[in-house]
């Protein structure tokens, strides 16, 4: 049936990164809500964050429109541009190919939560904005490599 | 800046749909907000539904899927199960093409409120379940039509 129950849809935690970044993701977990109602043309997932927890390394999509909510807590959203706090309510908008990087960070004491949507392209590129990392999403597989293309092995 | 200022978002009222349908809509209203921070693969709209107001008429997608989340006040689903309360969290999901009519009615004495997401496919058909009504929108433009796809020229 259309209205999904929260309580049961899985609890994702963990991260495709490579080490160390993996690691930088803890405290991090999401509900897949557009998988659990059967949505295939984009992703629509509820992000928790635990005080000092991450919403991803600083990235933006070659191919993806993503768009965010905050639906709880407070978190910061920081890009390019700098800093700019969000309060549940406050809303944020990732244009494809806009080589904006951006990520979520909460820096408060109790947990955040928002709401992001991301296209399913066929195929997407993810660049990192403060590491020499991109990744290659393509029928299911990502690849990491350095941003000049060749296999990523370990920070440099 | 990908941050949005939903305060300086054009409200938009109206309906596309021809009238007695066009009135029916009264009472409901929304901020584009996907297109204000530039998406383009999907709509992201937050709409406001004052008291005894309707989403829409009872309807589903062919090509596109459709998500909400209830972010204020109350509402109540109308689908082909039946009805089902939405509260602020509360979450539901249309994929493409599943034949589930289903609208949104605020029957509150206060505003509801819901964001509502919609994939942007180049040609959709909306077919509505409590009306002989559908419509194709392809390039921009909307065509209504009866269900057999002969023009439109009032209820029957």
């Amino acid at each position: 049936m259309p209205k999904l129950d929260l309580s049961k849809v899985p609890v994702k935690t963990g991260s495709i990164y490579p080490e160390p970044y993996a690691s930088m993701m803890k405290g991090r977990s999401s509900l897949r809500l557009g998988e659990a109602g059967g949505l295939t043309q984009y992703g629509v997932n509820l992000v928790t964050l635990e005080p000092g927890a991450l919403s991803s390394l600083r990235h933006w999509h070659l191919n993806e429109d993503e768009f965010v909510m905050v639906t709880a807590g407070e978190c910061v959203l920081i890009d390019d541009q700098g800093e700019h706090p969000m309060l549940p309510g406050d809303c944020a908008a990732f244009p494809a190919g806009d080589g904006n990087g951006h990520h979520f960070v909460n820096r408060s004491d109790r947990i955040a939560q928002f709401l992001v949507v991301g296209t399913r392209a066929p195929r997407e590129v993810a660049t990192y904005s403060d590491v020499d990392m991109k990744v290659e999403m393509s029928g299911g597989k990502a690849v990491f490599t350095y941003r000049d293309g060749t296999r990523w092995d370990g920070p440099r």
